[in-house]
């Protein structure tokens, strides 16, 4: 074991400009429509939620984006991040095949989720926004976006999905320490939460009912207060790709190029953050690589959901764009990887998934935190139950090279670390976790409440 | 703010070379003495506690000890670790001041604790024990030296504090993550452990009594198991230095050079590996830096406590060290900086305190938590309560610095993240915290019951 085992960047490689996939993707993307109205979107409609920096980022085709000076400036608190080859779980798993991993878990706040959290927070503070609100299942995104507010001295408030509220509290408290305030959502401060309150006070809400909470929360605020999303959209998307973009010069520095690029999903931001920059080249030089989204069998929305245009939130008031969805009132099954319970998914990666350009692939629980395991024992980094996800297909890719015996340069993006998740291992060792399918029956139930859009 | 924040080195700037400051200290070492005969030890003695190789680091006045490269090996999974100007924090103070952090919260297990923890854990598996034993707080020494014992495949028992095994449940898990085994202390493996029970069967336990347990299990185990100290001896403090080495070569980056290095010091290991090797330069080249080390009120080892000869463990089983001590009965107020809870120091940091070589300052818990969330928010990393006394110092002197117009270099080591830590941040905000000044009554009934040395 003496070849290199990370690959550093200098903070002079941190990369100027984001990449937009929508410039190269051969698949034009889908109108966003109006809930209301079910037509397109306008750039009005969208500016009662967002700043319109952000929503021109949304719809432009440009390639490239200049990352802001002030933004690369808080990147470099913790970017560029390492990339590093698993040398020993290579060992481990006596695989011929090289695996690499880009490890964002050294982000303050854990995760890849600051990457866009900095950038809305600083386009919204030069917008003039004089609050923001969002929402959080589990707190990683609620923890980067109030990361992002202090920087910019904006006041968030976060609406948590009540039963990690409850239940989780070191997330809520590391959002508490950055400064923002967090209430339990469903919550008594919105008409939707009320009414939801009304029809069953212990429910222990869900991350649909949370989002609607705080997007009614800006779009009552009379234009003082925007709302802000943690995945999905093309602009959040957008801001991870330095990511990929890194992981790309560093993969040089390490004199390979990757066979398959993997990652979990939720909204699809880390894996698209990491995946476009090489899927870039897949368009613009017919490279060859496989790409392999991850996602939890108890979430199955790219597997076994329908290509279709729906709401975002479950109050119906969050725009209506085309994806992969298992339907707006979606109640997940209480896996750990919380990050990943979401009913849609990224309209641009839906369309890739669709269009054969990248494939999808669901796993057990119980599989993802063997895999985590026996990562955390490999290479020492205690990984998110989310990013176990992509760790397991990895793991996988590696024994299929061993069984074919083939040299395959595999990446995965390291998401982020367990740290605010070790109850989920203590359930794991103490045998208390299971394995959840999706009910059919709950599939087809909610195609019958999508949208009558009639484009 | 363009100037650069980050200061990283390649792998190939890894330390090949572990500091000794015995090589250079003008204070001769005092001996170690066996506890049963007051006499110093023979190797023969420690031999039973621990494998030779470790005993000659421990008396050697070797300058440089080759690192294994089997050791930096494991190193490159994590290191070098950056070194950060605090751009943000000197903003937040309106200090001339420069302030620098070394950054070994990004170890797998999250501190400083691994850079002995897979020295000694290599050390035990080639010569051949068979199994390893320790104590642990909190859990950040438990959780280094299993993610070291797992690395080499040496089984591991971990004796960890009642009160901590109970109520801070998370690093136990991370424990047993990595492989080892944890029982709560006192437990009914061993003599000393029942004896305690059958005194107090709901006795809360301390790091004392853990301390006693491992080194019985260890030395009625005939050779097969070895004890291991994650901080105090002088082999701990010297594989540490890699900490110092890193910095002296980013601070030569940063083209500065600090006026005051600063650490948080329980047995003085995190504090000792940054200063060491600047220390050096102290002595070998009349470098006029100053060394502040940082206790809490409620531990004041350095700044109440007697510089004398004491025992290491609750049970007088440990050797006796000459060192600042509170008593090897010491029972702490229960702050949450649990890995300053330890009744003695270091032999070599305190014989510095002592010669006037290094500076000795106490704080007291709410003071630290104020400093370490506004550290928080100006740099976003969330550090441990133990670090949070060393943040405390370096904000104190830059206001200092500010005070009397002076552009002051401070450097100290972030020695861990306070993921694990949430908890008292949770009692901080609900205002749970108290300050504890040690008593002075405890301090001489402490005084009493020192052995009695002739040296």
């Amino acid at each position: 074991m003496t070849e290199q085992t990370r690959f550093i960047l200098n903070e002079t490689d941190l990369p100027k400009y984001w990449y937009n996939l929508n410039a190269d993707n051969p698949i034009p993307p889908a109108p966003i429509l109006n809930p209301q109205t079910m037509e397109p979107v306008t750039p009005d409609f969208l500016s009662v939620l967002f700043p319109m920096e952000l929503i021109m980022q949304e719809i432009t085709t440009d390639r490239y984006i200049e990352i802001p000076e002030a933004v690369r400036d808080v990147y470099k608190l913790w970017r560029p991040t390492p990339l590093l080859r698993a040398r020993r779980l290579e060992l481990a798993l006596d695989t011929p095949a090289h695996i690499y991993y880009k490890h964002e878990g050294v982000s303050p706040p854990g995760s890849h989720k600051p990457n866009t959290a900095v950038a809305q927070a600083y386009y919204n503070k030069i917008s003039g926004t004089e609050a923001m609100t969002t929402e959080t299942g589990a707190g990683q995104w609620g923890s980067a976006l109030s990361f992002g507010c202090n920087i910019f001295e904006i006041p968030l408030e976060v609406y948590m999905v009540k039963v990690s509220y409850t239940q989780k509290p070191y997330r809520r408290i590391m959002i508490e320490t950055y400064g923002a305030d967090v209430y339990a959502s469903p919550s008594d401060r919105t008409n939707f939460g009320r009414s939801i309150l009304a029809q069953d006070p212990d429910t222990p809400g869900s991350l649909g009912i949370a989002i609607s909470e705080a997007v009614e929360v800006a779009a009552t605020s009379e234009g003082k207060k925007k709302y802000s999303l943690g995945s999905v959209l093309n602009h959040v998307l957008m801001h991870q790709t330095v990511v990929g973009e890194e992981a790309l010069k560093q993969m040089d520095l390490a004199g390979e190029y990757p066979d398959v690029v993997i990652g979990c999903v939720g909204g699809g931001s880390n894996y698209a953050g990491l995946a476009y920059p090489f899927m870039r080249y897949k368009f613009t030089e017919g490279k060859n690589t496989r790409f392999v989204a991850v996602e939890p069998t108890a979430c199955p929305t790219l597997t076994r959901g329908t290509y279709t245009f729906d709401y975002g939130d479950t109050a119906k008031m969050a725009p209506i764009v085309k994806m992969h969805t298992l339907g707006h009132s979606f109640i997940p099954a209480p896996i750990h990887a919380g990050g990943l319970r979401l009913h849609g998914m990224a309209p641009s990666l839906s369309a890739l998934v669709d269009g054969g350009y990248m494939e999808a692939v669901a796993v057990h629980q119980l599989t993802t935190f063997e895999a985590a395991v026996q990562f955390a024992r490999a290479e020492g980094i205690i990984p998110a139950p989310e990013t176990a996800h992509a760790i397991r297909v990895a793991i996988d890719e590696a024994l299929d090279a061993k069984e074919k015996g083939e040299e395959r340069i595999i990446l995965f993006n390291m998401s982020g670390h367990g740290h605010f998740d070790m109850t989920a291992y203590l359930h794991y060792y103490s045998g208390n976790l299971e394995d959840y399918e999706y009910p059919q029956a709950a599939i087809e139930a909610a195609m019958a409440d999508l949208p009558q859009v009639s484009l």
